[in-house]
């Protein structure tokens, strides 16, 4: 009998996220690790191995109920040698063959990817890109990933390391980012950036949770704040909308839950900087899948390949 | 007996090309004439009837040895429908439907598309991006345009205006540009603005074409002045490689001609700035079809329709 079942792996510089999902790529059961206890290339992979066991043992299955495993990763990957180039957040990974390690250790089908792609990939079959064409998704959290639909499918390019917008420089001079750029867009609106923004202006170290939250309320700190956020991502996505001109930008990660403030300030920016004939063709949306676009996007990897 | 040659013409701010092509798309017969001597809309779109005409019959042909028209233009326009929306350095065309307007008075089948779409399509069939998969041509000149192969194929999106690097925002804050947003690459580098940079580092107006020259010469101050607008570039096209990784970036048009002194500080930017696993993969050379990229492209149209 055919497996009916595959198991999906979000890998995040915060969460270690283990699923299995059935064949609609609705996921079934769900593990969540914390990756900072993990401090060491091989303890992450021992977990990685003892976490797919255990949600298999879990939910009543075996291995052979288990169709292949698909698992996003936080930093660029070769998808054709299953090869991590290296993780931007998490140590320990230099050109590791993390698919060739785990399909020895574990006898099942590896796929993997970057998780903005995969993110990517399940906006656009079940979520807010459903049926554009021309998308572009970003994530925001520690990292700001990004992935692109051109004419329906996922590109990736001859690197696998396209859609990174977090490293689109956004002035010639600024900030040196990890990656070794300046001025990258990550270094103005990744998490650790707005707690830092958050602090100078409330004065005292405050969560994005509380801020978003604060926003909500309309307090007027937390929304100057996310304000500014706002308008460094407009001029980021207006250089995507020049240049790519897509149908919809889709914004997920934790950060896109600041909500109304935002998106208002996002969208005005692209709306008085990118080209009229480009900026009245796209959308920009709230993601639909949440914090489980990663694990269906590396169910889908599972069930179809790269 | 079937038509054997088709009708280029590029429009550009400055000179208005018509060729006739064959059936290869070589040229066969040029006129060049100067835009700037049409002050009105139907000044130029008279002198575009004339000037085929003329062509055709200085070839010794008739209009029933031409299989249609491609015309390069220098701003978005619908390709679909053939409506130019505008031209940023011509006045006088707004939402003008040239493709009827040209097939009524011609009686020939029009083709229509960007310029620097055209340009793209011939240096990709023809010239330095062929065979490459992911390609990224830029034309400068007094509007800095770009184009886009993706998987094999021009990039248009549903907008047909993708590829709008001259409009890519270098910094958050800077000069406006004509297009209505701010910081766009093409304030920085394009024709006007090196123009008056070499002003300002000379101490006296000079040509390109003389600023080209001393800089192949060694002067110093030329080579200043190359410096910074490759560098300026390099930032822009760091966005691209990190966004799109393509397999090869291909840099045309006048300017262009400046040579090694701002191919070295483009190159030398991207390296310093791009992130290691998509500038490994991109070359940055220069066109090859020169000034008849746009032309030749024109011909590619003409006979494959867009």
């Amino acid at each position: 009998m055919a497996a009916k079942y595959v198991i999906g792996i979000d890998l995040g510089g915060t969460n270690l996220k283990i699923a299995v999902l059935d064949f609609r790529v609705k996921i079934r059961r769900k593990l969540i690790l914390s990756t900072r206890s993990f401090k060491k290339k091989e303890e992450l992979i021992r977990a990685l191995c003892l976490g797919i066991r255990e949600i298999v043992r879990q939910s009543g299955l075996t291995k052979a109920d288990i169709r292949a495993v698909g698992i996003g990763l936080p930093g660029p990957v070769d998808v054709e040698k299953g090869l991590v180039h290296f993780f931007p957040n998490i140590p320990g990974f230099k050109e590791v063959c993390l698919r060739g390690i785990l399909r020895k250790r574990l006898g099942l089908g590896i796929f993997l990817d970057n998780d903005a792609n995969l993110m990517c990939l399940a906006e656009h079959r079940f979520g807010a890109a459903k049926g554009s064409r021309n998308a572009f998704c970003i994530t925001l959290g520690t990292g700001v990933g990004g992935g692109l639909i051109i004419n329906g499918s996922l590109y990736r390019a001859r690197s696998f390391a396209a859609g990174e917008i977090g490293h689109l420089p956004l002035n010639e001079n600024g900030p040196r980012c990890n990656c070794g750029g300046i001025a990258c867009l990550e270094a103005y609106i990744g998490n650790n950036r707005i707690r830092s923004q958050a602090k100078k202006v409330f004065g005292h170290s405050i969560t994005l949770e509380e801020l978003s939250l604060l926003a909500k309320r309309g307090n007027k700190k937390a929304l100057r704040v996310w304000k500014v956020i706002g308008r460094h991502l407009g001029v980021a996505l207006s250089s995507i909308v020049n240049v790519l001109s897509p149908d919809i930008i889709v914004i997920g990660g934790g950060v896109a839950d600041a909500g109304r403030a935002l998106f208002k300030e996002t969208r005005r920016t692209v709306a008085a900087r990118a080209m009229p004939v480009q900026s009245r063709h796209v959308k920009i949306s709230p993601a639909l899948l949440g914090q489980d676009a990663g694990l269906i996007g590396a169910g889908i990897i599972a069930w179809q390949g790269n």
